[in-house]
């Protein structure tokens, strides 16, 4: 195999969900693909679509210039890649780490790689399987502005929206994990209120449109919370935190008074008073992002 | 003063930031209106405007047919409402209360209300005081469907959306309820995730588009958990609550790994790690809904 072929091929190692939808769209665009598994027998249908089957993750690691690698977190990453004969088919190569985990676990990584003389890239997914391929499909990348210029062609094929976020390689797991936590801690508010609704005689689908309506209003109200916390400005423009602390305790009583847990609501409420003692009662909710973020 | 004019009057009670845009949309329509709050002064404005200032809330209550109500909570409604003077005004008359509570305290309202010999309508406002007038304002409604028609073609005059949820009084109050559940959950979030993003070196304005991108990707997966939910059927597709859990674990590693609590992700995390605890890590965030809603 010539180099050029090499540079031009990809390798995807794990074949969960996400890593097949990821070699999936490799294939779609015509690229050489080569899959592995940890567990066998998860690459049947990619082979299949004409993806090469490796038998290990070194050989894996030697058809291709680009190493794409996504797996369930960095502790199934260190056990596929740190192995002696996996590190040293790494050499030379450039890994795209598409893995979730912290910021942290990112540059342990990009340590390790570059000790080992392997060009290490660091990505995250934050659209589901479905997505990817698809204009819908959205990439976040940090590391080295030239390798990922270098290897941004391949990573193309994969569709939709790619930012490169910096040069800083835990820059794209640090982004992940805030959106991560928008997001599981706006779901898990989604799951309470349909419990408490129902158990008000409301279904699901009674309040989704609302809970829609409610989505809707969050992104300005991101914008303009994001202002204030970078200018800032806590001022609570007729919706203080003393407010919020009141709207809180109705849902907290309402849940349990109907024997529904509400520790999640608990422990907002229990984060805002805290800031209404601190003085601030008459900020609005980006005072607490402030207060968060104190030394 | 005829019958009929005090039946096209309405009357204010509670002039904090929200009262004062209701009254003022009600003279921006030309209605005869009439105000009052319980601390003098904060109707000089709306006087200036044309509105008429009441003495006492037993005044204000005479002078029209529809008494709107709106402030802080029920102990304060309670306050304003259950004087002999004022239960004795409203005879007769309909109170649309619009303050914010629990479905209980509307119940508890509207059973006092009945044995007063007044009319009652509760009401709840979804959107700040700023979309009060224009298209964007959106208003939840429950009691006797008469009565509401009866007095639609006012409350029209607070233009937006109105929805009249059903006969039960408390039905406006509990989508209220959980659609403030969903609303401080996510602002909760995404206060915690500034904080979070900040330690990182990501400012504010850096992560809001992002976050915009999370808020834009709700509403569909709310409408699907929904059908989930009422369907009873929990299935993880591709995104098990294992999933979820070890995603969420990583957001509280690194926030208080930065010395930011994470008090909102661990309720969250521990909620989820319980309903996998029961048997459930390979079905969806919907079964959450579920196993909180058991008795």
């Amino acid at each position: 195999m010539s180099m050029h072929s090499e540079q031009s091929a990809v390798t995807v190692l794990g074949l969960g969900p996400m890593g097949r939808s990821l070699a999936g769209a490799f294939l779609d665009a015509g690229l050489r693909t080569t899959v592995w598994n940890r567990t066998p027998g998860k690459d049947r249908e990619l082979v299949e679509r004409g993806a090469v089957g490796a038998r290990s993750a070194a050989e894996a690691v030697a058809a291709s210039g680009l190493i794409v690698v996504c797996v369930v977190n960095y502790d199934a990453s260190d056990a596929v890649l740190r192995g002696d004969a996996v590190a040293d088919a790494l050499k030379g190569r450039t890994v795209v780490n598409l893995t979730a985990d912290t910021p942290d676990r990112a540059r342990d990584t990009a340590d390790w790689a570059a000790g080992h003389g392997i060009r290490y890239l660091d990505g995250a997914i934050m659209t589901p399987t479905t997505t990817i391929g698809t204009s819908a499909a959205v990439f976040l990348h940090a590391g080295p502005e030239e390798l990922y210029q270098q290897h941004r062609p391949v990573l193309d094929a994969l569709g939709g929206t790619h930012t490169h976020l910096g040069e800083e390689i835990g820059r794209a797991a640090a982004y992940d994990i805030a959106l991560l936590d928008i997001f599981w801690t706006a779901m898990a508010g989604y799951a309470h209120a349909l419990a408490v609704a129902r158990a008000e005689g409301i279904t699901a689908r009674e309040l989704a449109p609302f809970a829609q309506g409610i989505g809707a209003i969050l992104p300005p109200l991101f914008e303009q919370t994001a202002e204030d916390v970078d200018g800032e400005s806590f001022s609570g423009e007729g919706n203080p935190l003393t407010s919020a602390v009141s709207s809180m305790a109705h849902i907290v009583h309402t849940s349990e008074a109907h024997g529904i847990e509400a520790g999640v609501m608990r422990a907002a409420e229990g984060m805002a008073r805290r800031v209404v003692g601190l003085g601030h009662g008459a900020d609005g909710f980006s005072r607490i992002a402030e207060v968060l973020g104190r030394r």
